[in-house]
């Protein structure tokens, strides 16, 4: 086992407003030792498929891709977004490479299967996506991969592939080189046990509480599959999962970052 | 001095072609050795750019590159362009590593200065803009970097940059380290004697030829800054720089492939 690993997930929110990007950036450059950025696309993909006339299809708040909207999405999490995280994370001295998954063929995907919906152009991601082995040349040569939420399917297809999954595949394969923390930055403070008061995280869940809680109604829509991918990732060797605010980064080396989750 | 290097540039008009790009893109990664791709951007930039109501702007043949522009060029070359290029070449068993200046600071630019024309966003290669010791990494730990026409400055600022500048930049660079040959490629078989006969390639043209092919309008407009590009780099050691035909480049490595250019 070599040295720890720290994952780091940033959400849409922060992406969309440069300040508060800019502000997390400069946060996630301080932090020590090995690392790793996923980062998602914000509301631009929409925004500019919209000006160029590519209506956004959502089903079950899942996104469909077309070809339009894959090009878009490449464009823009790969392109615009990707590149606008790495010349600034240049800036405050850290040696970011941005990645999508058929860069170095880091992440290889399957178009998902059409059952009842054909999600059009959407990489699921397998228990072998992951290699690891270059993914470990970029860190071991002192280099911190960023990635966006674009894959492929080693035929020369893109495909889209969301960034939380994306976030913990890696987690969970690196896991099996480095002592992997996973960290999911987003706009709230923590898993709040009442949504009204941002003071009030729930400072650890075990697997058995969050049951609970989503029996309670305390955890609900978006953040379940949030949560469940975390605690997954937690069954499969990533040593503790943490979710917090983006903007108090700096506080988690002082273990006052979010809420941990606990695999027991 | 370590082994070969190949750098082959690909202009617009193989890129906005699918079937000729991809017919090059499998010569290219059949390839023998360390090689780098450069690519320019072709059409699809103009075209977004004017379907999301941006004009493109040029001054004597050159792009004005305001703030709009460089979100559209960053999205195409260093998103859409870059990583359709990089997917097709891992399917093609190249394992390719898709760059801007950004990524692990390879290229760093300075803003083109303000003189008679404010060309916006647009970056100059210094003397030292290439990072040959990250550049190095990534071609000793077996990847194929494919640059795009993107940089930085290195204070968080992107910069759309001259795709044949970068291509003779990194070869210069990297001449130090490896013998390093130069190909551009385009949609013709090399300088042509007759611009109306593209079977009168002329084999070899050394530096004082060049002057008297000039004199003679043999070689004239975009062809120019071409050639002085490719016999400045020749002067500042790198080994050969050809000019051929992209689907010729099978043809290379058996020594017949378009005009070889030659310091004397």
């Amino acid at each position: 086992m070599s040295s720890g690993l720290h994952i780091i997930k940033i959400g849409g929110n922060v992406i969309d407003d440069d300040i508060q990007l800019q502000s997390f950036l400069e946060k996630f450059a301080a932090l020590q030792g090995k690392k790793i950025l996923v980062h998602g696309g914000g509301k631009i993909a929409t925004r500019i498929a919209a000006d160029l006339g590519i209506r956004a299809k959502l089903v079950d708040g899942r996104r469909i891709t077309d070809k339009p909207m894959l090009d878009v999405t490449t464009m823009v999490y790969a392109g615009l977004t990707n590149k606008h995280i790495v010349s600034s994370l240049q800036k405050y001295g850290c040696d970011a490479l941005g990645l999508c998954g058929a860069d170095g063929n880091t992440i290889k995907a399957v178009k998902r299967p059409v059952r009842k919906i054909d999600y059009g152009y959407v990489g699921d991601i397998l228990v072998d996506s992951v290699n690891t082995l270059n993914i470990k040349k970029f860190l071991e040569a002192g280099f911190t991969p960023v990635f966006s939420a674009i894959t492929h399917n080693g035929l020369g297809q893109l495909l889209n592939t969301n960034a939380d999954t994306i976030a913990s595949a890696l987690a969970v394969s690196l896991a099996k080189i480095y002592e992997t923390k996973l960290i999911y930055c987003f706009e709230k403070n923590g898993v709040l046990r009442n949504v009204d008061d941002p003071e009030s995280v729930i400072k650890s869940i075990k697997a058995d509480e969050f049951e609970t809680l989503k029996e309670d109604k305390v955890i609900y829509e978006g953040m379940i599959p949030k949560l469940e991918n975390a605690f997954d990732a937690l069954g499969k060797g990533v040593k503790n999962v943490y979710i917090g605010n983006a903007l108090n980064l700096h506080k988690y080396q002082q273990g006052e970052f979010g809420t941990c989750l606990l695999s027991k």
